[in-house]
């Protein structure tokens, strides 16, 4: 501790970055930010940009930079992404958005490496936001990602031409919306673990994602699920697994 | 009219017959039956026994054979199938159980012929019953009933062993609980139309059938859908199409 | 496959239609589209419009009016409608636009022909544009469609009216929203299979046309079902029992 | 008040009868039973037996009887009509019970008269039960019921054949489960009000009457409802509008 | 029909009321409207502007006052109210506008009249535009309407100072929001019939009418019920109500 | 710590009593429990038997009385009571049972005293079991219980009689099922906070408790609200309450 | 009476005013508003701006100070806030605007006090807006207020750190969204009344608050709920808990 | 194939394993049995019990004995064990019963071995039979398993108290019922990926285990999840990802 605030004294560490190396956490202007998350669970806190004003996101992405070297913000329309732009101009952090996913890196931050492949697997071009989120949290990881489109399963060609490059990923990711018998498909093919993403793509009874997600819980194959569009969880979990083989593997 | 009058007159046709032919429903102990709805839909009219007393099963029952020459009861229990067994019990009317469905047959009734044929599919060993209620019906209304049973898609090769044999009906009736899965992936394997029929296996969130409800409602591939649990209407629904393409074939 | 790739040396074949051909599918700008599906499942795959964006909309329009002759797009809204309209302007494929349905045919496309009707019901002014997509597919199948609007049961005489006519069909589709009970109504009285299609017209509860639905799943005559506002699913099924009775009547 | 009194003390009233007549309300063994409410609200106060012990529901019908003349007992099972029947047993009031609903008559109580008809129809067999509670309510109540069974739409005919019938009916109640179009049906052909009655028959999706009830609250005829099964208070809200006609007629 | 056709040689009557008058039912730009039903029902067909074009309302509203003598419409928003201005704009049909409500009345049609009276009651400001359908309703059929609003249970005052009023109306319609007690209040303290009418106001749980829909259902007391935010159908109700009150006292 | 194990070794302190002081919680045959809640939340902890087998259900309240001197058992069956009979056969705590609720006290248990006065109040006979929970905890924390039972608002006048004694509750816990308005209503007429229960009575559509949840969430009238059948949380939350006040007041 | 009539009379009191303390509520320009609820209830009226146009809340507001001396109002946007801003331009009332909850003070209104503290405890940056609506209406009221944010489960050290701070207030309410865990682990660590309220944040399955609402009622320690977004209900309630303390402590 | 077939020839291989290895599953009397599935997925089939006969589950569990060496029954009753102790009795297959969980071992199957360890926690008792599940899976596959019961939430130091113990598991699987906060509060603890399992304990509004199911999909935390009460897929998910690990650390 001694060694944090003399570093602080000399000017070579931030107050920020101190209170977040002390307490774990930070408190900024739209809330606190916990920034010992990635130490503690391996994973860091991503900042769900919905329901925030762009000023809030911004000012949380900033905290998340200082702190942990990166941000991660899912779920952000144009008009945040504007205020994140806004905020970042000028300085030497990069900025990549796919989709609705947004990543900020700051200059010192160092790529990690993980020692283990994540298939993404997408059913159609509507689950592609949902699967960009899971990707970016993967390759943030250092994980090598394996992402395989458009393998529906009312062309079972497509899905059956991929059993090989599947069975190579150490885990899988598999996004589907309408009936979302996708991920069952494929967990009765491979011998991998494979996580369900239900995603809100479709119409009419169901359509909301809850036809996908109700039928990936009841799968007559082993598969466990997260919640409807949730990439982000489903790259955590991802990772959270792939870390797993990755240090038995040292 | 005159002839009916006069059959009944000369003691050769029933009362009821007559008032079935001439109204086209019987009134008897437990209701109207629509004996005229053979005639007038291509389907018998059929006793859903659940909700019903075992005296009511068997009263209906035996309006439907003097009527119709046959009964179909479906949903019966133990206690309604002895009601109906007390009912003709003596008489030359042949019994037929299977499960919860029974037919009761006229001595008199002809067999039909239909030149089509429905194929009938099950994804496990639960399907079984609400399978057996479509093919009662296709049976009854002579059409050739292809059954293929377990082709659950948990082990995908069950299914693709069976594409031939599924190319060659000219209507699929297929049976899935739990994610409900096989419907659509059969209906992405062949250019036959496909109704799914949702069974209400499996247990927790989705598991009395409305997993696989709305996953078939959901589907990616061409579908069309009856109730949970309604293997008789899918039967019915088949008979009406293979019997347009008997028609067709004339 | 000698013949396809010196087609394509000669310069009398695109890349992308031998691929089609090949592969039976085609990586586009916007996902993989299944080319070969009107070959395997007797049905085009459509392109919903929903949840993409105009651009990957025309772009997969021209990926399918290159390899199967015309494109079916569901859904499409102005903004898609105009992006499509700026893909094919200048060339010769014809554009025909029924409310959020819109099909571009090729000028090389031959129409197609079968040898049955499907009768297609609307029971009010609002069930319109979900009969229109029903209409589209029928007709790209080359099937006769005979079409009867605005027969809603609150004046049951305009139903009545019309039973000869339904009953000339060989199949029937019939759109209804609100408690849904037009295609239960019509199929007590004709022995043509019925198609019913719940529309999400109406307020309040199951407003969103899970009224008609659940109505429809328990009609207590024979039908089947598609989802709310299915009518492309309902076509299709449609032109799938059209087929196989212009078959038999060969 | 000083008449009650007086006759308490004579003896010509019962103190229980006084309570009721003074207070509006009686409390004995088994709960407050609001005596006043057939004087207030122009309906009885039924004993829904459903949830209380069978000595409980036999007290309440026994303070019933005393202060108003009788009791009317819904969803009554054995057991409980047992013990009502213990309760009287040796007295002169008189029992009648009607499936699942029983009334006891004190051998005072005067009948009611009432110079308005209420129509009263089934779809089906099982609709009887709950048919039941609306017939003994009105009937207590001095209307004329005509009560029409087993018309459902399957069969239109039926139905068809009994308009002039319903015509004559001052209000009607229509009882139907599964997709419970029938009150719809009926509405478009009368001017008379309707009352529509979900009946819980059927299974699978919406079977618990949840599809009827959604399919009268959509109704594209105008229809007001009560609750799934709930006979009694369609019966009581036709007594009030019948009461009304009356009153007008005098 | 010889006079009609006459008529209309001479240009005494156009051709649209002609065919209204002879078939029921007019066949507009916008679908057919059911001309016949305010004499076959008693209640016109009103046309609910939701899910229709601005010109499919504006034809449709010509269509009914030409063949009617006036347009009902509901669920009108401000672009739909203009083109039905634009279409009666320079003639002689006035126009009324209450909140979503709109009514055009032809010159020629002369005022209804009913001797009976609806109390419509309302629990607090967010009810006010529901109401307004139903007031519409009962206006147009000519009973006397006596509008109680803001009488909600929190301040149960308001309520109990009005029971005097509410007592002396025929029939009484009452809307409510939020969890829908006024209703269930009012029934128990008057012995007229009543109405309930849940509103969608609110939010959370329940907040989209749910909560009042069920609270009504399950009213301890007798009431009947329409769907959610549905005040015409009430209206219409009503005036079912109150014209066989009226054609009793005659 | 010492003197606690001196007294173990003594033989003046069991060792089970021993560990729940030690670690507050105690590991019996059927699981741990938390002896300490009590000391930490106010509160004991209730034995749920639901769910648990007899045998259970009998070793946890042996715990519990050891340990906390009590045991309150909610939703008991007769079997499960007959196993807690047993085991405390002989002893002397002495056991309470009202409905499905039971508490057994060791001799050494001295009552608790708490000066404040929770109002308990139902809506009708079938609410007092749920109340029984509430009272049993209320009367075990000391407080005062002023038990109003059958003032549902069909009979408004049994409610507003009661308005001085409710006023005088510190708290009041309203219980009530079908539409659940009793607790808006009481709330609307005092300053006390009120806690509802909405209770499983009714049947149909919202006959579970929904209806009466649903309305108590969304009161226009200022409530907090326990799960559906909750009594003992409710009981819990007042003495909660209670408490705070008494000790206010000291 | 007399006196208010002579302070009319005098000009010394407005009739507004006057009316509002004879009669308990006063009718404006958009609704009667219950003047008398702070009265008699102990907590004021607020104004729900969702669902009304800006000048009825406007209108309201101005009857809301003119008789309680403010207003609180809930739910507002931008063009309601403009309209309340208009309406109190240049008069000497304060205006104070948190999120979507803005409160108007007349110049005369003395602030209250209150000798008990109120916890509000959230676990994000979303959860802010429902609980401004809480802590407006316990600060107008007079209590402590002591507001603890962004303390959610997920990093658990930000709970546990505040326990000493969340023991000494006299009543909690506790806003979560998406799982709604915080509520339950709070109330497992303090012997204080916990008030949970839902929040609609979160997206997919559960995310409209349901998931959180579920979460709090099957809480396994003791919690009383409001709707989810009901932050003015939670806050009314611990305003009646305070005071109710309050009381005792004097 | 030769080997094989030489095998059985010689009366060293039973005709029903060879048809398992030579097809991948078995037709036995009551349906298919996928004998391949722990080939090819690495988990075996399980027997779902639910909704078969006892002769049907005592037939597969012989199957599968044969063909793979054990036979796993989930959700077994007293009855279907019977019929398997039956089945097997006399014979040197080992039985064990856990709750309703049966397995099968016939006596030449090896116990298999994996280097990970599989972390096991319950909330409640309740929760014991869906753990047991999962137990008996992880068991079976070799890993080591570290059970820890009854660490709810409720009694936060229970959990607290085993953080290190389950830090030390590879991977976790948390069964909860009531509002299943305890994995959200696990997995913010430790970085191993978390399993899921909500458990159908608890009554009134999301008692059936759909509130811990959609908390668990709400987690603010990263979880993934299974069905309720699939503990049998969470046990065989937690082996596909323990045989990564293992495979990695060789």
């Amino acid at each position: 501790m001694r060694d944090i605030l003399e570093a602080v004294a000399a000017g070579e560490l931030s107050p920020v970055r101190a209170e977040a190396e002390l307490a774990g956490y930070v408190t900024g202007e739209a809330g606190r930010f916990d920034a010992a998350r990635g130490e503690r669970r391996g994973i860091p806190e991503a900042i769900l940009a919905e329901g925030k004003t762009p000023e809030q996101v911004a000012s949380l992405a900033a905290t998340a930079v200082e702190t942990t070297g990166r941000a991660l913000i899912t779920r952000i329309d144009d008009e945040g992404a504007a205020a994140v732009e806004d905020r970042f101009a000028g300085g030497d952090a990069t900025r990549e958005r796919r989709g609705s996913t947004l990543v900020v890196r700051g200059a010192d931050r160092e790529p990690a490496e993980l020692a283990a492949t994540v298939g993404l697997v997408t059913a159609g071009t509507v689950d592609g936001p949902v699967a960009d989120e899971a990707e970016v949290v993967c390759a943030d990881a250092g994980a090598s990602v394996d992402r395989i489109d458009d393998v529906g399963v009312a062309a079972l060609d497509r899905t059956l031409d991929q059993v090989d490059r599947l069975s190579r990923a150490d885990v899988l990711i598999v996004c589907a919306g309408r009936e979302g018998a996708l991920p069952t498909v494929i967990a009765g093919l491979v011998d991998t673990p494979v996580i369900g993403v239900p995603v809100s793509s479709g119409y009419g009874f169901g359509g909301d994602g809850r036809a996908a997600l109700s039928g990936m819980l009841q799968s007559c194959t082993v598969l466990s699920v997260v919640n409807v569009d949730a990439g982000f969880v489903a790259g955590c979990q991802a990772v959270l697994i792939a870390r797993a083989i990755d240090g038995a593997g040292e």
